[in-house]
């Protein structure tokens, strides 16, 4: 049987030393490449922290698979036997511009079951942590399970961007629920977004293109919750692909399906 | 001739004294009442706030006058002589629900002109304070002047509230900015987006929505740093009513109003 708990322990000191060299790397210079479109930046860290997880997995944990954001993990089709999904830095224009307000994720996954979830708010010290089962912690302290709450006294998290023209959703769809929501809010990185969840800073996040390693963790973190996460059609999520994101407290997730995603048929 | 360099001394002090007051706070309970509707909330701990502050400064400056948020200053509608406009806390529903993401606000102005401004970012303990003529300064770091940037790699702090339907702007008229900006934020705090401009973390700030205490600090700070401040129209902000708000870099400002604002005739 796998030992969990061993885990999540070289896990948490992996990510914790991965959180000092970034820290350090602020009074160097960080050099930026682009991706694939100018809004997608990647730096020298994101490589380095990806290759640090890869050798310290690979080292200890010969026969698990990795999927990492920088490409430098396994070819990865089908989500058999113990798989690791990573994004060194969620946030990485925030990473560049700000210093702040980015996360390490890690979501390890066994035969597509999330068992344990990290998000590591790196500035400000704070590791956001679950073992399937266990109950989420950040840092030291266990989170209570999330409450329900309705639309109109929710906090949601939501880039303006899906409020207007863009090719994934109509705007028209979204905008009646930012006009009845207590207020909205962004902050560039979908880890941190839902570490604010799990926390109660804010009650959901919704997002149109999310990949993998932004949401690995994040989703095992809220579901230990009792919060809800699918796409914005209210299908399971898809952790080989592109996706929607709508993760939220329990009672505002229906709410918000059936009142302005017309139960996922749009 | 007004000593700004002994009111700068006393309002620091003031204000490290009532960030300790708000911190001791979180540990008690927080009482919540709203005010005119229910997005504008306010707490025993924003009333405290403003009444220490009162105190301090009619207890050392008699002549001084005072607009705060609250309420429990003058009567004030005129900027003749020195008046401080305060706002005891920035970003309340943070406060409530996030325990971040507020600050308090404090602008000192003589005949309408703005003197000294202080953004103090409790939690994390960061001051961003200047003393006209004197630069502007983040703690005991000295902040570089703003440098120009353009629309294709700006981040904008804007609500959703703006671009989706509202009583005070076409929502078609900021869109395309959402399209066309390297991303957008919402912090939900116009001191906290001020201070993030300040020091380069975002590149402008839009807000159709805000009263004196909201900015009277962040537009000294913003303008010694070589931004600029306008309402969305182009207008001079109005300091004894509710204004929109444009606040940018250099180079933006202008490529926004001319561009996506018409130059103000909207």
């Amino acid at each position: 049987m796998t030992n969990w708990k061993a885990i999540d322990l070289d896990a948490k000191t992996w990510i914790k030393e991965a959180g000092q060299h970034i820290i350090q790397s602020f009074s160097k210079g960080v050099t930026i490449e682009t991706k694939s479109n100018a809004n997608d930046l990647v730096t020298d860290i994101d490589k380095n922290t990806e290759q640090f997880f890869i050798r310290k997995i690979k080292e200890n944990y010969p026969n698990h698979r990795i999927l990492g954001e920088e490409g430098f993990g396994d070819k990865v089709s089908d989500l058999k036997g113990i798989v690791w999904i990573i994004d060194p830095i969620d946030g990485t224009m925030n990473f560049i511009r700000q210093q702040r307000n980015f996360a390490i994720s890690i979501g390890v996954y066994e035969d597509g079951i999330g068992q344990i979830g990290l998000i590591y708010d790196v500035v400000n010290d704070e590791l956001y942590h679950s073992i399937k089962g266990n109950g989420a912690f950040l840092n030291d302290l266990l989170l209570s399970p999330l409450e329900e709450i309705i639309v109109s006294e929710a906090i949601i998290g939501m880039n303006a961007t899906w409020v207007t023209e863009n090719n994934r959703i109509d705007p028209a769809l979204l905008s009646p629920l930012v006009k009845h929501a207590r207020g909205t809010r962004s902050y560039g990185s979908a880890a941190m977004e839902m570490a604010y969840i799990a926390t109660g800073r804010i009650d959901a996040y919704i997002s149109l293109r999310l990949a993998p390693w932004d949401i690995a963790a994040g989703i095992i973190l809220i579901q230990e919750l009792g919060g809800i996460a699918s796409t914005l059609k209210g299908e399971p999520l898809n952790l080989l692909g592109q996706n929607s994101l709508f993760i939220s407290k329990p009672g505002l997730h229906q709410e918000i399906m059936k009142n302005y995603l017309n139960d996922g048929k749009w």
